[in-house]
Parts: structure tokens; sequence; C-alpha cells
């Protein structure tokens, strides 16, 4: 039993149509008329295989296969179809087109699984119309409210309650279709890495034993703005340079744990940044991420100490402000060893590798056992048009996840099982 | 013979209400209300000493002291009263004031000057309007023409022309008004320091012996943009990074070749700037400036191959853009030391320094032989509302420009000299 790659061609092409940017990426917001688009394509396919739509108040699509066992606990699968402004056509997109492929082929070779499985498509992924990513797996898992969602406003200030309703979703209704950890068994997402580490080993399948944690600092370094030609460089309080050497300190300490520590500067604001003016103030974020929250404390800890003395000794105050985080999540060993030993089955060449980007998946750590895939990123290459990742590596990701969603169900070809 | 510090408080206080922003800073922009205001001001304290007003179609102001020689060349001196946004009441004005209570001195004491004395208000000096600095004194020395200032243009699109011409001056009779190295003996102005040497050194009058030259560059880095979480360190080709050890590289070059030497980063940019994603672009500008051009070059040279060493270690690209620059002012000897001798002689505590701001006299350093004289800024604020400048210094900044004036005007008092 495997999917078929042609077919899986056909549906990532066909979605990557439905985008408001032709010829410059895929552009498709949810509540969008091409998030319509889509899910009227996925509806007619979804439904062309007899299984039933459920659309909860935020706009998750569910389509469940029922099984021998209807009553028994739900295999969830799948990912989400809303983008970036400008993104690919395989972020996320390919965690469903393979969750439906593999559908596609569980129901063409007669199999009959035990546990339901069920389809599942997160609205708002991106926190691209709201600036709040996860908000749909957010909402399903009752982790935002109906009232949460009144509260998240778009660039032109309509909540995401408002749009969920004019998309023709009822949000009043939530937090109906909320699950709860009785109903379901586990929760699989095949995914496109999004960086380089598949890419560089040549590796096919990514399979993830745990998602890094994360926390997310600004430090905020005050000095007096000078002019730049009339002030000696020994009469400077300059929080420019001492931001330079906290951008520096950073990589160092982070560099010092160990390889699967990561630290990033990705964000700096400078006032009144002028040329010709030496800075009052200069503002760095930190992002420290690891799946060992200890190390998280150990960089950030020692990071402290040492932004004290570079401001003290350049002059300058120093404030952390500290954004936000998240704690380690260690996937499940029992699913981990399942897409394992599928990707082992079929010889592919797979690594065991952590994430250290947060997908839907995460947010049923807390409910169920979660399992990852990740195919690989040419170049490391997302959320620009020309994220691409090979069609012979998404087929080896939807037989992995098809093998795995084959074990879990516990059902059988043919004929009802023992 | 001295100057009034009564009146020195009186004219520039009255002169700080001419603001649109009160509460806030003085706010007078060249062709603004205010600025109308001030210069009706100026004008009725220059008329009542009996001095008629020339204004050029840049709106610059000149009020000639005639003298016993009318036809000998003639000594200039004056500042701007032009402010950028919330800005405060000594930048500029002090150098308008300072001329004309010197002025007003010379002729309550009955001296007479031999070669005319003329206060000169520059227009436009910040660049606040059409960000072009010195625009007015540029103007007057021919190096901007009636079409340049047809060029310039304010963020909401009108030219410097069209604003000249609005507020009652006359652009199309430019260049009549600019002035030939045969009609000028000397320019003279009395200016704000805008930094801390003063200040610190404790002295009240600094004798500006050079201008600083000054380069200004932008060099961009550019790598590869990629998510914060899912790049190992070891993997990432991230100009920022980069940009933090040409930030540390600048100020080692700079302090390594000694005191005089400047370098500042006060701008910066970075694309996307997004805190969870490594950049894929980092710029920053690089302001260099010393009274030697030689050390200006040297930093400059050394910097352009260690930035290449960087960003060939760090796999960023890098890019040298030449924004501007001019070449370092050697004032002249005579004038500098009629001007040290003046404070001797009056037993002010001065020092001998030099400028790393261009100000509107440097603009006449082809045509004439330039003095200036700074008086401390407390604390180094300027171009906020707290800028301060205490009216002990200011007089004492008045008195020194005054002597300047009775030394280079060659007259005498109350009789014809030989």
């Amino acid at each position: 039993m495997e999917t078929n790659k042609n077919r899986i061609v056909r549906d990532i092409e066909a979605l990557s149509q439905f985008t408001s940017t032709p010829g410059f990426g895929v552009t498709r917001f949810t509540y969008s008329h091409e998030d319509g688009l889509a899910r009227a394509y996925l509806t007619r396919e979804l439904e062309s295989l007899g299984l039933a739509i459920h659309v909860d108040g935020a706009g998750n699509m569910r389509a469940r296969l029922m099984g021998s066992k209807p009553e028994g606990s739900v295999i969830l699968t799948g990912s989400h179809i809303d983008t970036v402004r400008n993104g690919g056509k395989f972020d996320g997109i390919v965690g469903v087109v393979g969750a439906l492929e593999a559908i596609r082929t569980l129901k063409e070779t007669g199999f009959v699984n035990q546990h339901p499985i069920e389809l599942v498509i997160f609205a708002e992924e991106e926190g691209s119309n709201f600036g709040s990513t996860l908000a749909g797996s957010k909402t399903m898992v009752g982790k935002y409210s109906a009232e949460d969602l009144k509260k998240l406003r778009s660039a032109d200030g309509r909540s995401m309650f408002e749009m969920a309703r004019d998309a023709g979703f009822d949000p009043d209704s939530l937090p109906r279709g909320a699950f709860d950890n009785q109903t379901i068994k586990a929760m699989l997402e095949l995914h496109i890495e999004q960086s380089v580490v598949l890419d560089n080993a040549k590796k096919s399948i990514g399979v993830i034993s745990a998602i890094a944690g994360m926390k997310a600092l600004r430090i905020v370094l005050r000095g007096t703005a000078n002019h730049a030609g009339a002030t000696p460089m020994d009469m400077r309080s300059d929080p420019m340079v001492a931001a330079a050497e906290v951008i520096l300190l950073v990589e160092k300490l982070v560099k010092r744990i160990g390889p699967s520590v990561v630290g990033t500067i990705g964000k700096i604001g400078c006032v009144p940044n002028v040329s010709n003016v030496i800075p009052g103030e200069v503002s760095v974020s930190v992002d420290i991420r690891d799946i060992q929250q200890e190390n998280i404390d150990l960089v950030l800890n020692e990071l402290e100490q040492q932004v004290q003395e570079v401001a003290s000794r350049r002059k300058v105050a120093c404030e952390f402000v500290v954004l936000g985080g998240s704690k380690p999540i260690q996937l499940s060993q029992g699913v981990v060893s399942i897409i394992e030993h599928a990707a082992m089955r079929r010889g592919y060449d797979y690594m065991k590798m952590t994430s250290g980007a947060v997908h839907d998946a995460c947010m049923f750590g807390n409910l169920t056992q979660v399992g990852m895939i990740f195919v690989p990123s040419i170049a490391g290459r997302s959320h620009v048009p020309e994220e691409l990742t090979s069609y012979d590596d998404i087929k080896k990701g939807c037989d992995v996840l098809l093998d795995a969603l084959v074990e879990l169900s516990g059902g059988c070809e043919s004929s009802p099982c023992m």
C-alpha cells in the first residue's frame, strides 16, 4: 500500500492556484475569497471519498473516516491551508494533502480502520490576519474562546470573530468542537521542515522527537543621543555599541552550551535612527530555543549578568522585557517509534531531529500523543515564493504518514479485524 | 566696552516665544508663521539701530553697519533662527542675538568701524523643511541656484523655491545677493557647542581652529533569512551578527588612531525585522570624522578590508555605499588668534578646540577667513527642549565676538580713525 505521487502533485498544484497574488507566490489568508476556493476544492475531494465535513465556529474543518469502531478514540491528522503574504505552495498544504492522500489510499485499498481517522484543516495558523499564530488550533483545543476571538483584530480593525462570521462560520457556537483527551488517540502532522537540516543532511524524512521551547525577550539599552561629529569617543554613552556587544554575547553563550540551542536577534530598533546622531536608545529582540528548558534558562541567566556588565562599562541603562515563551514538548515515544519504523521499513533516508518551530499539532501535546513528520525544504527556504520540496520527498512523507495511520488505527485490509 | 546680559536674555527669551509647539520646545521652521514673527522682532531691533535690512530670494537677511569706509570689505557675523522640531532656544539664536548685541554695543559706545559690519541671518540651516542643511548659506555663497531650490522639496511636496516665494521673498532674483571674495573681509559665527566638551572641561569659550571633515557610508550585509527556531547556529548566514562585528570594528579602528577621530553608527535597518526570523539583510550607517582627511581615509580603508573578512567568515555578502562627505576645514590662523586673544584679555576660561559639526560660517571657507566661537551646552544637550547654555557664558561669547569685530573692522571709539 502506498500513496500516489500524481494525485499529490495534482492537489498541491491545484491549491497553489488559489492565491490573491498570482505570479508572486501564494497569498491565501484565512476567511479570504481564495481560502473559500481552497476549502471548496478540498470539500469536493473529501466528499468524493464519502466523508462528511464538519466545520467549527472558527472555520476549522474536520472530515472523519469512521472505521469499524466508530465509538473508539480518534486519530487526527492534518495541518493548515492559510499562508503568509507571498508565501510558498508547500507550507501547511503538504500536511493537508498528505492526510487526504493517505485516507484516499486507505479507502482505495479497502483498508478498514478500527479507530476513526479524522482529517483536520486548521484555520489561521500563520497569524497573517490577526498577528496571532495557531489561532485555529488554539480555538479547537479550548485555549481561545469566542471572547478571545473578539479581541484578535486585523490591521484594519476587524475581529477574528467578525471575520469568521462574515465568512459563513458560526463563532457563537464555540467552544462546541473542542476536544478532550477521552476522544483522541493521537495527532499526526506532516509538514515541510522550513529550514536547512534535512536538505544539508540529504535526508528525505525527519522524525521529530521534541519541539523546542522558546523564550523571547526585548533588551532595551538607553544612553545619551548626541551629535555624531561633536562628541569625542570617550564622552559617549552609546547604546549602539552596547547592543553590538549584546548581539555577539547571545551567539557566544548559545554556542557554548551545545548544538541544540539557538539564539537569534531578529529585530532591532534605534532612536532616533539618524546617521549623524549617536543613538539615545537601541532595543534588540532575543529569541532563545532549545528542547531542554534548563539550557534556555542557563543562557538567559548568564546573558542578563553579562549584559549588566556591558551596560555598566558603557554607561548605558538596560532593561529586560519578557515578551513570551513556550515550554519544550517531548513527543510521544510510542508515536515517534511508529514513525521511525515506518521510514525504516520503507527504506527511506530519515533522521531523528527536533523542531525549532511550533506547529498546530503541538497544541495537542496535553491532550494526546503527538507525532510529527518533516520533509526537506530545499535550501531551507520557506515563507517565500521560492519555497520548494521535491514531490518524491513529499510522497515519501505521505507514505510514512499512511503507515503510521494504519498502525495506530489498528485496522486491517479488506475485512473486519479481530 | 562690553555687551549687556539683560538685553541678551530679553532677546533670546522673546524669540523663544515664537514657536509652533508651546510647552514642547521651540519649533520654528523657515518660512513658517513663527519664522515671520521672529524676523519682524529682529527687523524692529535692527531698524531701531538705524540699520537697513536686505533680504535675498531665499530669505537670508542682512543688516549692514556702514562704518567710515563703506567701500571696504565687509565683516559678516550671524547665524540662523530656524530650529529642528521641538528644539531648544539657543541653537542658532545665540549667534544672531550675539551679533545684534555686539552691533548695539558698538553703536551705543560711539565706536566707529572702518570696514562695514554686517549681521547675517541664514534661512533654513537645520534642513527641517527640505532635509538639506545649510540651504540658506549655500544659496548665499552660490552653491545652490534658484533651480536647485526648485528641486528641494518638503515632506508634502512643496519646493523651497515655492515656499520662499509664498513667504514673500523673491527667489527669481537669485543669485543676486551671492558674495565673492573681493567684498568679504571675514565671517564670524558664535554658536552653542551642542556637545559635552566645554561643559566637561568647565570652559566658557571654545576657540575653533578647524572643522572636521566627514565621510558617511552605508554598509549593507546580506545573508539568508531563515526561521529563528529551526536553523542551527552553524547553518546560518546571519547578517545581524556580522553587523554587530562591524559596529564594534568601527569603534576599535577609530580609537586606535587617536582622540580627534570619531566614528558613529547612528542608523540601522533590518529586513524583515521580525523577532523570530534570522534577518536576510542588515544595513548600518557609518559616519567617520576628523580634522585630518588622512585619518578618515585610514579608518575607512582598514574598515573595508576587515568588513570583507567578517563577511567572508560569516558567509554574508557586503556592499559599501558612499553617502557623502566633506573635507576638513582649517580656520584662518589670523582670526583664530584674534578670538583667542580676546578671550585671554577678558580673562575668560577658554580652550582651543575643533568642531565636529558644520555650521553656516563654514560655507564661507573658500571666500574669506572664517572664525567660530563656541559657548558650552550643558550636558551637551541640543536639538531638544532641554537645550541649555548659561546666560553668563553667552554674554562672554558675545564679548569675545564684540572684541573680534572691533579688531577686524579696524575702527576706534568716538572719532574717525587714522
